[in-house]
């Protein structure tokens, strides 16, 4: 076994580097250019970090703190890089990544010396954070946040003059929701009762199909929950999920953590990265064929890194492809909110698989939401749960008690989840400012994914889908055999070299597509949505300006 | 490798009845019975399981919701119970366990009948949940929380009459450390680099030597920081971890989830729960030999049950000897507040090890701390961190990758850790009301302790070490003969069939010792310091009713 870890572990060695030095950044995620390229139709995390070993060797833009000569002098310490848990080694999360490593290092430059650079300062358009970007958080919601973490205040008179009248009685609820008002104690391991409950609400609101608290497991943001389902289905490597390419890396690194094997399907690009059944059924095959059991399916809708939103039609397909096949449906919806186009809504796939007449015993199926993202976006609150359905009693007391080792999530997240699926009603004294703010984020999201999407498809070369939900856009570029071959001599990936180009151009920091897996041969880039709108022009006239210059350069 | 887990799996299915039934209780943690009775000096969690089937095979006193005829109606869902991660059949983390169940079917008959029992309402002693018996947060902390997440607030005027000058002023400060003053976005995979930096204050003036911000790691409470240490050195069975017994289950439900082996060390209960170097030396030795390498020493410093507080001569000694054998110290020393004795003091071990001479070069140490505990009590927060030294920058990423997949802790837990690390000041506003706070928790717990020690040692059979520290007694009970022979009749552990019939006739709710492990042959229970001191006198008096009538049924 063991010698079996330490071969594993020579060849992920290689690829160690591409971590180095990450601990002295600030925790702007990307994704590390390489983790992605050149998938094929089915493949172990461990398989492709192998075949990234030449990748890795490039030498990392800021690993000078931290490298291997520094290293040595740790000789007496007993834990050494080739006698760790290889999987932590396989584990390719890649939220820092070179791109993001420049940006930093660049950002240090312009505080020592602001004319560095032929810009003022860095625009991450890396990551789906809103508030790190000036997106103010809403005010319902944070008035009741605070008067739960300090309820004596709640009776006095100056509260009034500074709080709703109506987040002073949702506190009041909320409290009394809570065993003995302790917004201090560990809570239920699902999380409190009466939060659950409102949530439960929320959702035969959305769904109109009803909903059971005992389904719901609050976690700190939607990762954990995402882990704790992988935990309770990955036995081995012979056991597989099926990812759509391109994915949300949380997905592939939770599987190499758990010990899985990635199962990719391919979302089309031609056809607004459509999910087609055929390709999931190819897949399966294939994955079945090469002794991979495929316990369960993955579809992020609206989609991330994609931006698409899933027709109804298609979601009922999906519905009976997993109950005909026998696996379990993860469904992560925590872009439902995030909706940009007329001609598309948000169903959750529990809607779409009751309206369907199908109930808790024919379908297994797990959705996932957060409170960080839709039209609220406050991350750093770590809320989010997951509703479960379609497991047997005795498989849910499995997922109670591996949710129950670390107690209970954050009290603040648990009620925020309930505040974001219970928002200010018509008649609430915040109902008005409510929808004010509420409005005017989502609508400018959508002006700015518009104006962002229009930008990109004047570019030459480049394609992009219509972001009709989530918060990114995808684009396609289309980079000339020279830019290619340029990006081969310095040892990097085409679409990686083009988003360091456009950094050290513009300042302007975006994810290159192999950080997400894209059909070999194509390159792309992630971008947010996210930055300030009266910041949009100059990116876009940035980008611009960039894009002709680097056409320029290297047109064939 | 399938073959492999389903065959373990069969093995543990009988275990599976104990979690039955769990999902519709709320969270008060307890411990299962049976988990770490019959220990032996090497044993691995699903050696023990297998151990425990006979056990496991009786009926669940609440399970009739979630039973087999039920689960059979999942028939055409997809994961069955030998389908899922023989890992998380093994974890036996068992904060829930029949004698709490039994308490909560209590505490709903109590609600539909009054008289239904000869108590009016149950005692939870099981859990070190201190806000859920009625504690209150200390103000100043949850002033700070309030100001943070509803930062409007804080140039209104009406404020000033809510809250303490230093509130508002430390607040101001907080948000100054975050980069846009966005508390409600993701932050460093790490936390905040400025609460880092107040945390390293605290820990410098605790231990009067150096500490680095680029070594803390901010986490949702203590739980999610072993995991991670566990997940990076755990790679298979072959691995060990030395755990004290008895143990906080944590330790063993992290170590199965990981696959690796708990290698027990035993605390000597004749002094004081004592640590032995002798004891440490022999278990490593035994482990060795059936070939186990152990990776890591845990130390839980106040001990948990125990409440022992370790000389500063034994840390020295333990220090050495991870040093000399080259593995890993991890120091739970989240009780670091909780000392109730004058004769005993809190050394961190980096305290000791810096004082000794080693530096960051000479030896791995890893120490965990919550804001769950201490005199703050704040569980529901979920702050916490880990102070990681003497890892080399390799592995120092690697952990840093581990920490990124979830993004990053709460950013209200990470605020309160910076202020119980840096709590009011000599002259700040708040100082006087915070110190009387905290010192009135404090000696109350002191009070505590020592009355239910006295009592305890009062009781027929009973010997109970001091509590020095923490928040919890561990006696010990001779139990007469018959009682063990009645125990064994209904196919329990004795231990647990005296809780039972404790809780049976006062409602009082404690864990028997054979969730936390003990020496074969003898017999405990975990009783918290936690319910409010105008309860204990009734407390003391129901426990010593109880076990009075209990010697006269069973002495031998």
């Amino acid at each position: 076994m063991r010698k079996f870890a330490a071969e594993k572990t020579r060849h992920l060695l290689a690829h160690r580097k591409i971590f180095a030095a990450v601990s002295q950044h600030p925790a702007a995620p990307l994704y590390s250019s390489s983790s992605l390229q050149k998938l094929e139709p089915l493949f172990s995390t461990a398989v492709l970090l192998r075949r990234l070993s030449t990748v890795a060797d490039k030498p990392n833009p800021s690993s000078e703190s931290s490298s291997g000569s520094m290293a040595s002098d740790y000789s007496c310490t007993p834990v050494k890089i080739d006698s760790i848990n290889p999987k932590v080694l396989e584990c390719e999360y890649a939220v820092r990544g070179e791109i993001v490593i420049l940006a930093q290092k660049l950002q240090e430059e312009l505080k020592v010396n602001p004319d560095a650079h032929p810009f003022d300062e860095i625009l991450y358009c890396n990551i789906g954070n809103p508030q790190s970007l000036g997106q103010q958080p809403i005010t319902f919601f944070r008035e009741v946040l605070a008067l739960c973490d300090h309820p004596a205040i709640l009776d006095k008179s100056e509260t009034q003059g500074l709080f709703s009248a109506d987040s002073i009685e949702r506190a009041f609820e909320i409290l009394d929701q809570i065993p003995g008002r302790a917004t201090g104690a560990y809570s239920h391991s699902q999380g409190i009762k009466g939060l659950r409950d409102t949530i439960c609400k929320g959702i035969e609101a959305r769904d109109g199909f009803p909903a059971d608290p005992n389904d719901i497991f609050l976690t700190d943001g939607a990762s954990p929950a995402v882990h704790m389902m992988m935990q309770l289905l990955i036995r081995s490597k012979d056991d597989g999920i099926l990812c759509p390419i391109p994915q949300y890396p949380l997905y592939s690194a939770s599987i190499a953590l758990h010990g899985g094997t990635l199962v990719p399907y391919f979302l089309d690009e031609a056809t607004g990265w459509g999910l087609e059944i055929s390709e999931l059924k190819k897949q399966l095959e294939s994955a079945k064929a090469k002794g991979v059991s495929v316990r369960a399916l993955v579809v992020i809708n609206p989609g991330n890194p994609t931006g698409q939103v899933l027709a109804e039609d298609n979601q009922k397909q999906i519905v009976d492809f997993c109950r005909k096949e026998g696996i379990v449906l993860l469904a992560d919806e925590v872009y439902q909110e995030n909706i940009y186009v007329p001609d598309k809504q948000f169903h959750s796939f529990k809607k779409i698989a009751r309206s369907m007449g199908y109930g808790e015993k024919d379908i297994s199926l797990v959705s996932f939401q957060s409170v960080s993202k839709g039209y609220y976006g406050e991350c750093g609150k770590r809320g989010g749960y997951m509703e479960v359905t379609g497991f047997s009693p005795e498989i849910r007391e499995q997922i109670y008690k591996v949710a129950s080792v670390n107690l209970c999530s954050n009290i603040s997240g648990q009620i925020l989840a309930s505040l974001v699926m219970n928002p200010p009603k018509v008649g609430d004294e915040s109902y008005e400012s409510y929808s004010a703010e509420k409005d005017a984020i989502l609508s400018s999201m959508a002006r700015r994914a518009k104006s962002l999407e229009e930008a990109l498809n004047d570019l030459e070369g480049v394609t992009c889908n219509r972001a009709e939900g989530a918060m990114y856009l995808f684009p396609r570029i289309q980079l000339p055999n020279k830019a290619i071959e340029t990006a081969k001599a310095v040892n990097t990936t085409p679409d990686a070299f083009y988003a360091r180009q456009l950094l050290n151009a513009t300042g302007i920091v975006v994810v290159p597509g192999s950080g997400f897996g894209q059909v070999p041969g194509t390159w792309h880039f992630r971008c947010t949505i996210l930055p300030q709108e009266d910041r949009i022009p100059a990116i876009i006239s940035r980008l611009t300006e960039f894009h002709k210059r680097f056409m320029d350069e290297y047109r064939d």
